[in-house]
């Protein structure tokens, strides 16, 4: 259906293959490139489609909402059926503006008397959710407002005191889900590499490992998902350091190179692990490949279904993370 | 350390990149030629060295020892300082046969007397340990044979009546490694993936997926392996028939397109999963490429040191399998 149809040469030919064939590395790179013609057709063909049947009216309020975090999960959260309240909280520099989304107009306030308003809305909507993609330094303040006025929450802000964040929403017996990372996929993966490192140590005992990750180029740190990954690999035998990630932040190298549409420059993540075995005969790759914020915003919907789910049975356990989400299975 | 270094272009260039970056899909593609060339280098670089210092003289004896897997075992076996007696069992085809490996011969005994002989050297070898891979004409009758002598035994023939050849082996309360697929690497992925499915089903809903398998001309099924790893998809959600997994058996698409090496042309496993989010903005890859038959003849090796040990604390627990072998670590 895909590779064998495309002809070899279709995208410039010239490409010498006798020097992908003189050594013992496994690759797909030929075909990958009829993959990427492949899933420029099946983009157009698996459209996300509304869900608002399936799920009941669940009023949200989308604190950060001017930011493109907070935008990005406003205009999932509509898509999926929700039902953002009419204004939300924000930084003293946006107070007084209108955040448009979905044919909705959302006013957002600033820092002044936000525990009345948030129990005034939360009293008008009992089953309120709050979603939180503000900034680190207002993610305790924030998490103290929710727990104080009791509503359930879900963090996506990173940052902050985690361990004071912790401690506020369990004192508080508040319902949350807290996750610096919304990105179910990575989170799912993340956690199969984890529990693989932890069953099986040592399986890639003696094997190389070759890590490269592109971000914006405004990230300058190395990507935490890939610590975390290699880490895995570590255990699972692989020795390995960590200044040897190959870290692309030149848009140059991004676009050309790695293969990012220039549109996701300025908000992408992309992972790839190669492993290779001692004798150069057994080779395997994992990537994860992010552009935008749409992985997160979607998994932040997730993040909010369940949590509305939990509130409602009066579940036990209040603090949730993602891996809680992943668990509770696809609920849409 | 590798991509940036190498120009965008020395591979013959003239590879219209916008075509890449027109779509929302993700792609290294051309930094995976540069991986090729890497790779080939770091092949020189890590050779297996032996590790006899670390292992107790063990004897074991590779029935099946005159066919391509059976001697890949005893190489590796002998690479890693274990100690193959100088006769095996083979089909009446061989009898009386000599096979070379590492300096030492090994006589090839035909079915006549079978009992007699291995009897004797269990004796005068009382730790040793016989690997099966025979042909699965032969699975149930060797098994019988050493049980009833009580040696045990590291199976990996594949076919046979394998629910008759559990029942023999738990019968004799023999002890056994038994498992159709030793690529210890590959039996890790699997389950790493059968556990995900597992614990977060529906993970993946709506991703789209695509998956390529080579295998040498003269295998006519799908891989059994990607059939495993496809179901797992299906339990994250994803949709899939069976029918759209591209199989690729054509020697010159193998080498020209999917960059196999020719020498592993009659003999290689490579696959590869593409998993492609709804709106897609976010791409997973996974590929796991296997040339020759080293890696399971490597795990065949930790296949026998672990049940080397096994007996030796005479463990009550005796048949087991690779995710057992994969458990214990790395053990050498």
């Amino acid at each position: 259906m895909w590779a064998v149809k495309v002809p070899v040469n279709i995208h410039g030919g010239g490409i010498p293959h006798s020097s992908t064939t003189k050594n013992g590395c496994n690759n797909f790179f030929i075909v990958r490139k009829s993959l990427v013609k492949m899933c420029s057709t099946k983009r157009q063909s698996f459209q996300l489609t509304p869900i608002k049947s399936q799920i009941e009216p669940l009023p949200i309020m989308v604190n950060g909402c001017t930011g493109k975090m907070g935008r990005a999960v406003l205009e999932a959260s509509i898509s999926a059926g929700l039902q953002p309240v009419s204004l939300c909280f924000s930084g003293p520099e946006d107070a007084g503006k209108t955040v448009e989304a979905g044919g909705k107009e959302i006013t957002v306030h600033g820092p002044s008397d936000r525990e009345n308003i948030l129990s005034s809305v939360f009293e008008e909507h009992p089953n309120l959710i709050v979603v939180d993609y503000t900034v680190p330094a207002a993610v305790n303040d924030n998490a103290e407002l929710y727990s104080k006025v009791g509503v359930p929450f879900v963090m996506g802000t990173t940052g902050g005191d985690r361990e004071k964040l912790y401690k506020t929403v369990a004192d508080s017996k508040v319902y949350a889900v807290i996750s610096p990372q919304m990105g179910k996929q990575v989170v799912a993966f993340l956690a199969a590499m984890e529990i693989m490192a932890e069953q099986f140590p040592g399986a890639f005992s003696g094997y190389s490992l070759q890590v490269m990750e592109s971000h914006q180029a405004s990230k300058l740190d190395t990507s935490g998902t890939a610590k975390a990954v290699i880490s895995c690999f570590e255990k699972l035998g692989v020795s390995f350091n960590m200044d040897e990630v190959q870290l692309i932040r030149d848009p140059v190298q991004q676009v050309e190179m790695v293969g990012v549409p220039e549109e996701y420059l300025l908000g992408h993540a992309f992972h790839m692990y190669h492993l290779t075995s001692p004798d150069g005969t057994v080779s395997f790759e994992f990537q994860h490949n992010v552009c935008g914020r749409s992985i997160y915003a979607e998994g932040t919907v997730d993040a909010i279904l369940f949590l509305a789910k939990k509130v409602k049975l009066k579940e036990e356990k209040r603090i949730y993370d993602m891996i809680d989400v992943l668990r509770e299975g696809n609920m849409r």
